[in-house]
């Protein structure tokens, strides 16, 4: 059942033990969002607890300072800005198949796999939703719920650079600096700051740079020798996803990784109406319109020429139309 | 003298022709604060006039679309965003020593040239000024001239990434953006699309990455021959200026560009407490807090070396703080 924020708030404040999920791999907006809601629901005097399935990377560590959490048996299971079940990774999956009474999320692809969702497709990040939420609520805002919710906010939006940003992302990113969030520190972890292994990797990964079909294609292949002589590995991959699809001209970026057994991972960020998950999906994989992934099989040429026949599919398909 | 921004917009009210100056190799701030200017004051029917030194770079036309200049003796000469006649040009610099009325700025090493001076050194940008200005001045913010402002205070903080960027700041382009500003395309022209030309510019630039003073300080110098390697040239140049700061534990980021006359020009960025406008004094020329700029003189070892002396100067009295 879809329920709006103002009965997602009436919920939450009918129940005293409240389990909050964040998905596996977690990000800026699952965290920031679940952490900044469990401080809300303290201050309400719940108990609260925030779980993942993954470890929490470290420069999310701060989100959770002064946060105690104690074992208890959750009245309300709630997953935050997760959009399928099986995002919650591998052990959580089917331990809570059937169990989570709440899902508050912005994915569009939101599988509607909880007993009440609260959903809002245009929202740019969850934290949006949850900054609302504790508004209708009556929590006070302090800097630390503040930060953790303008985590979330800039990270799901590129640094309000993606095309999701709206006038109340805006809005809201103000509202949050003027609470004390410490929008400069979290500014320049998450966006200005390279590590020299991540660095020497992205130079390496320029100068792999290719050019197809009238260079309408941009195409970096990261391979493990370029991971050994840049010191990094593939943990730091992630950010360079967006530097084929920056150039001008370019309709579509694709990233390539090579992995240790030989294979490759791709991901494919798309411009305007060229699909990046019907490339993907041709080839396995799957994602979103402007952002997908799929696996490719080696050697190296053999899976470039496999993405690159559906990359020229997919320009020709938009070029016709 | 110096005067706030309720005098000066007495003083802009009380004149009837304006022609108003921008800085030399103009920026998003100096032509946005300048144009968006300009159609407040003809709202109130005043003969306007914008005017720079340097032919206006493509990307910031659509601030130009629709005005028409027509030809005047003026009444008041105003500079915006230019914190030093000689930033003018060469040959503007000549021809208005001495005889500009007013200046509205916001770098706090402006030389107070002009005959009254309205200064914020704590303002992001000149664009925050003219936001403030025109809402003294009862102008209807109409769409074109939220564009031309939110140009200016985007690119005069790295996209709200830089240390100068305050609250005020995200309320201003919160306040843009609801105005109708074109948030999404503005940022995607300056910060989200590299030319092919820049794109290999950088590569090359970060290819020229040098560390010194235990990696304390990153170095890029660009060289006319790199620019004739990648197609590229000083336009596409200042970008650059952000990347060597970003690098993990760099405190000073120096971008050096040779010029044809195998001069430098150098910009410097800095972290936290370290004064870039310190260093660049000290070589001749000035800038804020966290970002400046100076000429140096070749050959390029000898422009580096003298830098580089600077550098540790200020870097040596930080750590001793």
């Amino acid at each position: 059942m879809r329920i709006d924020l103002h009965e997602t708030a009436m919920l939450l404040e009918n129940s005293d033990k409240i389990l909050l999920l964040c998905h596996a791999h977690p990000d800026g907006d699952t965290l920031g969002s679940a952490t900044a809601l469990a401080r809300g629901l303290m201050q309400k005097g719940k108990k609260v607890k925030v779980d993942c399935s993954d470890a929490i990377p470290k420069d999310f560590s701060f989100m959770f300072e002064g946060l105690e959490f104690e074992e208890f048996e959750p009245e309300l299971i709630v997953a935050v800005d997760v959009a399928d079940l099986k995002l919650l990774g591998k052990d959580y999956e089917g331990k809570y198949t059937g169990k989570i009474d709440l899902c508050i999320d912005h994915h569009g692809s939101n599988m509607l796999y909880a007993e009440k969702v609260c959903l809002e497709p245009d929202s740019a990040s969850a934290a949006e939703m949850i900054y609302l939420l504790l508004g209708i609520m009556n929590v006070e805002i302090t800097p630390k719920i503040a930060s953790c919710l303008f985590t979330g906010v800039s990270t799901d939006t590129g640094c309000f650079r993606f095309s999701n940003t709206t006038v109340r992302t805006f809005e809201i990113a103000a509202r949050l600096a003027k609470l004390g969030a410490d929008t400069y520190n979290i500014i320049q972890v998450f966006f200005e700051t390279k590590t020299k292994t991540y660095a020497a990797l992205e130079r390496l990964a320029l100068e792999s740079m290719r050019f197809y079909f009238s260079d309408k294609c941009a195409l970096i292949c990261v391979t493990q020798d370029m991971f050994r002589r840049a010191g990094s590995d593939e943990s730091e991959v992630d950010r360079l996803a967006n530097l084929p699809r920056q150039v001008e001209g370019v309709l579509v970026g694709v990233t390539m990784r090579e992995l240790k057994d030989g294979n490759f991972k791709a991901s494919v960020r798309t411009h305007g109406d060229i699909d990046a998950s019907a490339i993907c999906k041709r080839l396995g994989g799957g994602g979103h319109m402007g952002a997908a992934g799929c696996t490719l099989y080696g050697p190296k040429q053999t899976a470039i020429n496999s993405l690159l026949k559906e990359v020229q599919a997919e320009i020709d398909a938009y070029i016709i139309d």
